[in-house]
């Protein structure tokens, strides 16, 4: 007996009994002819912003590397397992993906952790900890600044974390000379998830506005 | 100017003029009170095989981790970055999910570089060739089988990796425990892109069997 | 007395009283004209896994060779008895079949016994262990895997095997010369057992797939 | 693409929506439980002597061997590949059946053969002509004997046939033992393709008689 949540399994009989119908010859395609995204996602796990949805995106479109808080660590080339790097070596060198989109949206519950001074391990391991020390500088200045609220802090933190992902992106060499070349672009954006605003970063001051829909129509 | 891609910004239109506006509430509460996922999804990051699509998911319902291939290191407190294990400990810890799904698909990329004997590292870096030594050893034996044929090397290798990765999920101290006492099922799952099928792991022998979709209706 | 099956001469009675009233003129035309088949099929003993079954075939249409484990022996001009040799020569050359259906199934117990490593001669001739020697060499290899569940070995060796006798086949001079004038189409098939479901095989890739009954037809 | 014979696959469609229906429980039982036949039938492969059809049978009720003219060959523990005495070997021993037949029929292409004094070899490895050397001392008495018509000889042959394989048989150490203990039971039958009657063998006398279908009722 598999006890499969039932959920998923009503769920599944539901896209087979509609998106898949919709997709079946695409499906066929892309099994046969492999995929050919054009965009990296790296979004965060929460449940409440998957990029699919939120782009409503078709199978095929969108590569997606999904960690806590969206993040990318820096060049590391030690020999050590490195799970985003190596999703982000994969899009940028055999995909050739052209666009890097840095996904993170509001109430993140890992810059939350980072920003909570009586966090403890969730865990002997403390995973959680030190993956959110990816950001631990920034968490620890903007802990300190009592006149913002706690609201503010949490948002500062999630955009100045996107921003800090995408330095790092740019230190490995295959994105930093693609993106030189203009092969490849990179992107910042927010999801605020209590109101579905999609808030996305100038490239040059790395300022977030909000995507005025009707304007960009 | 912001380059966003086009098609991502058509997609964030039907998004909000569509699948938003009838879940706009469930955001709202979402928002308010925070996500409460009863499943963990170790997906890969494919974009022809994103959890939310195959299983018709609402927002909140699957907390999701994508990397490369769907894996699951094992546990290592070693003080480095964990992308992996820092959300599998969010997860179970932090938001108590009541089951894990590790999520393998047909045609993937990283088990096929696994596969290629002349497989070249794609950066100097070489994050993909050391991140598929998670599998390693299975790879090599399966590779040296010229019986089977190619596919069916990649099909047995994905589904051996998930086997892997149900493994690894129990090195992890907290998920052997609360697996033990009834608080966590583990699930494996594998996607057919080619057609849509969906096959469930048994448990108990490990063999995984096509989800007969009229029959657990 | 003659102490016949009283379950067989029930089915006898069967027969008679439906299929064979049904049939009559097509049985009084096979006697005087002689029997035309247009297909060999190669199938196992297994009681579950009669290719008349499952075709749904009628008198005259295939002519079946069935031994352990359907398998086709290579070449052997020696003067031994060949009981599946001469089947395959006298469908060939005197019948003139055009297809030829090497057909497996799942749970096979003369595979189980190729895999088992502690299998012991059923009698002291150990006709089965020297007949499944014709797939020992492949049997080692997989039994050597112990990433793969029993039930995925046994898969594996139930499908090299077909392919193993379909190599065999073309040993014998009059099928090579007849398939490359394309006089012949050799084919491979699995019948799954347990849910009914007919695996065929692909020429090319030699993978094997379920066959879609609705999108057949 | 798959080339399998349209015909085969209308009637593979017909099984499914028909007599599979109707066993769908049956088989998923035999697939868990593993086969356990009481009856092995060492039958012809002409395509209109298929014993399934003949008696009616359900699946898992026959284990079935198919020859050239249903042969057994002599117990002949010699290293050799021996498809025949394989197949016996694992119903008597594995399989524990209880009843053997061995089922002959009328119009037999493999005893014409044997009996046609200018029969010349199918292909230079001459299969059928080593393997009707079973019954080539018989066939040679009944060649020479001017007085039976054609079709008698053919007969008697089909019938002397069957009482040499069953000869055969006893010399197999195992089916004489258990023969002997009364806990295998060995029959001859002969089906007349042109009208559909079955004979049995009477065990002491040899004779082959017809079945009376009402009588036996």
């Amino acid at each position: 007996m598999i006890s499969f949540p039932p959920a998923l399994l009503n769920g599944y009989r539901n896209f087979m009994g509609g998106r898949y119908q919709d997709q079946r010859d695409r499906y066929r395609v892309l099994a046969e002819q492999g995929q050919k995204p054009n965009t990296l996602v790296v979004a965060c796990c929460d449940s409440r912003a998957a990029p699919e949805m939120i782009f409503d995106s078709i199978p095929g479109e969108l590569f997606v590397v999904r960690n806590v808080a969206n993040m990318v660590p820096p060049y590391e080339p030690d020999g050590q397992y490195h799970s985003t790097s190596a999703a982000l070596e994969f899009a940028v060198q055999a995909l050739r993906v052209q666009d890097i989109i840095v996904m993170g949206h509001g109430r993140c519950g890992g810059i939350r952790a980072a920003l909570d001074p009586n966090a403890e391990p969730l865990s002997p391991g403390d995973f959680i900890g030190k993956w959110m020390n990816l950001v631990a500088p920034a968490a620890e200045q903007i802990q300190g600044n009592a006149n913002m609220t706690p609201g503010e802090r949490q948002t500062a933190l999630e955009r100045i974390s996107i921003r800090n992902s995408i330095a790092n992106l740019r230190t490995f060499p295959c994105v930093k000379i693609l993106e030189e070349r203009g092969k490849l672009r990179i992107h910042g954006a927010w999801f605020d998830i209590s109101n579905g605003e999609l808030w996305l970063m100038d490239p040059k001051t790395q300022d977030f506005s909000r995507l005025d829909v009707e304007a960009a129509a």
